[in-house]
């Protein structure tokens, strides 16, 4: 199987169709961005943390069965995985209140939620990710009310599985970013990365910020804040 | 009965106690506001036209039973209203797209929605009126999940309403906010104002904004465009 052409550029990572139709190659760049692009910058070793945290989890979701697009580490920059229609929708799930959420509604950052809460923002950099209803992505056709209804429930799965993870490595999940997409049968997988980019994690015993609002907040150097919560992953064993 | 003291000051609206209990004096002032205040100017006329056409339009839906706190206008700026703890949400309900639906998920202005659309918003002007989702509103403690499935309901039941009333005229219901309140006993009543301020209303020929609009894009003198309303709605009869 052989690396073929470009097939998406993100911020984070870069797709390549592969001489294999079932399979996808990613590459995980260095890039870091914020605030919908305008603040970007390289940070060496970011690509490669990424990719090695999201490996991590994408393999221990595996074993609580909850299935995604993830096929194999190839680099340490690379990894392989499924091609999908993404879904253009970011779900966000959150057991504590932080960062947008905190701002929009007035909550305490820090404010634990009675129970996890699952929102819907459409992916259009455009129009800033607007948050959405049910009947905004009805009306722009970008899920079924079936696909919600499977999203939500997976989101949740997922909450639930990666607070178990964190936890053992003496890290709270305060909030997560997924996105999905449909496989030719329709079918539904986890997508996308699981990594400090797209979790905020705090140490537990600190609080410190051990993820992404690092760099949005110019908090300091996310390389060996990342690099940490890879070592406790590490650590832990498979 | 007799007028008491200031109750509450809005941006459009004065209420005053009185010497009955059951029964609130509102007072419909001149101002007008947008951009969550930010534009701020006395119109002259604009709280005599607001208060007769909210009082047409509340006696309209009482024929139609949808219950409101209104009980009868006693002057051209004044009108008598029962009391109620109002719920801090600001009811959206959409027929077509406009304003910062439009804005927000790049669907071009005057697209017919093939469905009404009903969105909350949190009323606190600090936050500049959040919209929020169902898990939101419980969290925040604004609304019962009871009481959020029969706001929906009666959204769309004024919806109807108004529709058939504005279709009388000649006028299309692009959209329009209302606000609710509890009664002492917990059950819900329509409340605060229907008028040009809290819906968008179009000309069916011309296509002519006839609401507020005209003051927030700075289009021209909205007293002879509410008057417009009210006069069509007076033509009608009751």
């Amino acid at each position: 199987m052989e690396k073929g052409t470009l097939l998406y550029e993100g911020k984070a990572k870069k797709l390549f169709k592969t001489t294999d139709p079932a399979v996808v190659w990613a590459e995980y760049l260095n890039q870091a961005t914020a605030l919908n692009g305008l603040k970007k910058d390289q940070i060496n070793g970011k690509g490669e943390l990424n990719n090695q945290i999201t490996a991590y989890i994408f393999d221990f979701l595996n074993t609580k069965e909850i299935n995604n697009h993830f096929i194999k580490k190839i680099s340490s920059t690379e990894q392989l995985i499924q091609p999908l229609e993404i879904i253009p929708l970011e779900v966000v799930v959150r057991n504590v209140a932080a960062g947008s959420f905190s701002k929009r509604l007035g909550i305490t950052e820090g404010e634990v939620l009675d129970q996890p809460i699952v929102e819907f923002y459409y992916k259009e950099d455009q129009l800033d990710d607007p948050m959405v209803i049910d009947a905004h992505i009805n009306y722009l056709g970008l899920a079924s009310d079936q696909e919600l209804a499977q999203l939500r429930q997976l989101a949740l799965k997922i909450n639930q599985a990666l607070n178990e993870l964190f936890n053992s490595i003496e890290i709270a999940l305060i909030d997560f970013k997924v996105e999905f997409g449909r496989q030719k049968d329709g079918s539904i997988l986890l997508a996308d990365e699981i990594s400090p980019d797209t979790c905020r994690l705090w140490d537990k015993k600190t609080n410190e910020h051990l993820d992404k609002d690092i760099y949005r907040r110019n908090l300091g150097d996310i390389v060996p804040v990342y690099q940490e919560v890879l070592n406790r992953l590490e650590k832990r064993g498979k």
